[in-house]
């Protein structure tokens, strides 16, 4: 998980909390532009676990969104870093806006992709490469997972660990966090209630 | 929130995620014994902004669960502080296995509350003074809230959220958060799944 100073807090640990259930066969990394700690949109702060030149081998990297995104999308090193890593990593993943940071770096044009409804205009935004769609709870396209705001992402989460370990073991994962997942990716009320879709 | 070693991500980050969408009017805090950082059960590390001699007054008491709870329980230093600040604390909550450790407290004496379905024979066998409900999504009982397991506790986030600040914005705090809230605290499919009740 890729985070920045104004990351989303459930953004990130909601999917982390799934994949960390599963935590015999995942390791989990926290990874950041510079050493150090980085502060949430909400407050609480985390600590980087690796830079982006550290990373040898990564099989999932994931984008959080939040309100840190507005200046990450402006900052170049970050997107370079972060295309570089992307471009090499089996399956990439992001979270409500992290969408427009991936959308910047270039590496979802040409895909189909979504982001937050609420945000939807400005996230959007951000590249008019990207296939944007306004109504999914996420979007699965090739090796990329790109998934509605916030919560979304823990649905997301659940959807890749069952493309990669199989439904049974999304539905374990699911009953041990006592999480009732929405299974379905065209279930997304959150478009309609911000008048994305009629 | 209290923090420890081993403790769950999502236990702690589901219902501050929720208080953070309200961050004009809430201060979050990350509580521990010491300063430093500490590692979730998952594998990511927090940044301790307060030990718990550092705090003066404070709102809401949340304290999550985890693996880390089955040192914690053992920790009388740490359950003398939780102690302490938890009876000059006008709310205090617990997530998942979090209730076992404000049981050891002596806090929720002759108190109902529940815990997580899957460790609930070890959580309830922390203390037989406490009221233990099998079946609940959460439980408020005077100034306690416990929530059941991982999860549950994003849907008790939203409960105290409506206690405190009323029922629109509880849904507002949702509906930001693209989270479809379980309002219901008897809704609990996880106390059937785990064979605590028929």
């Amino acid at each position: 998980m890729v985070v920045f100073d104004g990351f989303e807090l459930l953004d990130a640990f909601g999917p982390l909390e799934m994949f960390g259930l599963l935590k015999d066969t995942v390791e989990i990394l926290i990874i950041g532009q510079h050493h150090g700690t980085v502060k949430s949109n909400a407050g609480p702060s985390v600590v980087i676990d690796r830079t982006f030149e550290e990373i040898e081998k990564l099989d999932i990297l994931m984008v959080p969104g939040g309100g840190g995104t507005r200046q990450e999308v402006n900052n170049q090193p970050f997107l370079d870093a972060l295309k570089k890593l992307g471009e090499r990593t089996p399956h990439v993943a992001s979270i409500c806006t992290g969408s427009a940071i991936l959308a910047k770096t270039g590496l979802t044009d040409d895909v189909k992709a979504t982001t937050n409804k609420r945000a939807y205009q400005w996230a959007t935004s951000q590249s008019d490469q990207v296939l944007w769609i306004k109504e999914a709870r996420w979007v699965e396209d090739g090796k990329f997972f790109t998934s509605s705001g916030v919560s979304a992402g823990t649905d997301m989460g659940l959807a890749l660990i069952e493309k990669l370990f199989g439904h049974d073991e999304a539905i374990k994962t699911a009953n041990a966090a006592e999480y009732i997942w929405n299974e379905n990716p065209h279930d997304d009320p959150f478009a309609k209630l911000n008048g994305l879709v009629d």
